[in-house]
Parts: structure tokens; C-alpha cells; sequence
């Protein structure tokens, strides 16, 4: 692809200001390289230096996201070397609860942009021993999720504005 | 959040070169506000105009993010008036596929970022008619996915270059 595009930080329009679960997570994990970051922080690629080698990230762009992530409770940075300092950046409970989000990237992504050469990785999981891929499923009965069978109603924490119109009709109707 | 900023068109490095679906991925839907368009389409908002009221987006940005998904065949473009002329967006199969990934941004967000307010909006499956949270499993057996649980490993479209040092060290290995 293009090579030398440059990388100017970018102030975005925040997302979180919407009342909606999405809007906030892509806030926080959306910025261009986090996803990959995550990546190789779920596959034991910890430390600085491996992060910036692998990816070929910039070191002033890789230190804002891991910080951002860090002061979000994502990741733990950890010193492992004082002199010259040197450190690693290690997932948390809320940074491996992440794990869903980029399983079922990586399936669409094997399923849909793969061609002819099929996927770059294969998951076998431990536990049944066959290549596995994400599924999602209710929580509740088990069967697959499909947005056809799904309803989106205002939860406790709903509140009318920017990005709400895919609940706003149930606002109109619901009693105040 | 903060009033005002600007969003500069800005030229990212593309991720799409990395032999990884994640990566493909969001280098195709991890641009910033595709994955709350995308939120909106699957809510039933279709219409250009009534996607940029409902996110409060730029007309050039929201086009721009529009005219990808649509040359990539992950939305359809359909004109419902001509004059004016007026166009509503429809996800194709390839774009009702990213719902799973959605699912899984909702629940992490749900989970770790509604604070004391409690969750926006709650989904309630129609199948057996409970409040769900996606939920992701093993294709194969079933089981919950967790990381730990899972080994990656090279698949057929596997290839050593920028991005693959998480299964570079089974390149390696593997006899060539």
C-alpha cells in the first residue's frame, strides 16, 4: 500500500459524549493502531521496542496510545529495566475482556477480505482441540444473535441526544 | 467533551498490508465514526440526512466514510427521490456480518464504561424474549472463548512482513 503517508496527530471529534455503549468504546479503542496494538498485547508481544518493531508505528504515536489505554485501566505499564528504562505494557481484567471484540474482527475478516489465499491465522482452541471461530451467541438461550431477532430498547442509563435516534422513538413513546 | 475540533481529512497508514484479518478489518471499518454509521444503519437509520442529524457529523466526512463502505460492498447505495436527489444506504450480507462485531463493542461497553447510570440501551432477543449481552463461543464445541484458552497459529494465507511477529515465531519453526 501507499508507503510514507504521514501520521500528523489529529484532533478527532470525541465520541463519548454520546449515551451509547459503542460510541464510547470506540472512543477509547478505536484510534488508528489501537486495535493492532491490543493484538499483539493479547499474543504476548509486551514490550515497547517489540510493539514498535512489529508494527512499524511511530514511537510518539505507540506512546500515546498505550497511555491512553493505560490511564483508561486497559493495560499496566511495567518497568522491567531501570537503566535505560525500559517497559512493558500488560493487558488488565478490562483490557482481556476486549478479547470478544477482536475475535469477531478476525472471523469477519477471514471470512470476508482473506481471498483467495485464505486466513493468515488459524485459532485452535485448547479446550476442544479444533480451529475455531467467534461465535456469538445470547447470553441467554445460547442461539446465535442475529439483528433481526434483536430489539433495542432505552436501558437505565438512556438519555436523549447526539447519536440517540436509534432509540429516540422508544423516548417519544415511553411515559416520563 | 470538547466543543469545536476540527477533523482534518488525514492521510493514516494504511494497516491493510499486514497478512492479519484484524488488521484488514479495521483498516476497512476502523476509520473514525464508520463503526457508530455503521451502529446507526443496523438501528434503521438509512438516510444521508438523518444519519448526519443523528451524529451531528460532517456532510464531507459522512459521504467520504459512506462512498468506502459502499465501494468496498459493505453498503448499498439507493436513491429513493431524484429531485432533489436523495440516497439511503442499506447494509449488504457482507455488512449484516459485522453485526457480531457490534455486539461485542456494545457488551464491553456496557460492561466497563456505563458507570453508575447503567447501560443505554439494552438489546432484548426475540427468540426467547430476555435482555441479552452477545456472548462469545467456540464454533466447535461451544464453550466460552478466552484467550488463554486459545493458540494461534499460521493459516494458508499466512506470509512474514510487518505486523506478523504474533505468529512470526512459528515461521520459524515451520519447515518452508
Amino acid at each position: 500500500m501507499t508507503q510514507g503517508t504521514t501520521l500528523a496527530p489529529v484532533q478527532h471529534k470525541p465520541l463519548d459524549d454520546m449515551a451509547c455503549s459503542i460510541a464510547r468504546t470506540v472512543d477509547l479503542i478505536g484510534e488508528w493502531w489501537t486495535p493492532v496494538i491490543l493484538r499483539d498485547l493479547f499474543a504476548g508481544v509486551r514490550r515497547f521496542e517489540d510493539l514498535r518493531r512489529d508494527l512499524g508505528i511511530a514511537s510518539n504515536v505507540l506512546t500515546a496510545r498505550l497511555e491512553r489505554l493505560a490511564e483508561h485501566g486497559v493495560v499496566e505499564r511495567r518497568q522491567y529495566q531501570d537503566s535505560p528504562p525500559r517497559a512493558e505494557y500488560v493487558l488488565t481484567e478490562k483490557g482481556r475482556d476486549l478479547y470478544p471484540i477482536l475475535a469477531t474482527i478476525m472471523a469477519w475478516g477471514d471470512r470476508w477480505l482473506a481471498g483467495d489465499d485464505g486466513p493468515p491465522a488459524l485459532l485452535i482452541h485448547k479446550d476442544c482441540g479444533h480451529t475455531t471461530t467467534a461465535t456469538v451467541v445470547c447470553s441467554e438461550c445460547g442461539a446465535p444473535l442475529t439483528p433481526n431477532r434483536l430489539e433495542l430498547t432505552p436501558g437505565p442509563g438512556a438519555r436523549p441526544g447526539t447519536g440517540t435516534a436509534v432509540i429516540g422513538r422508544h423516548f417519544k413513546r415511553a411515559p416520563r
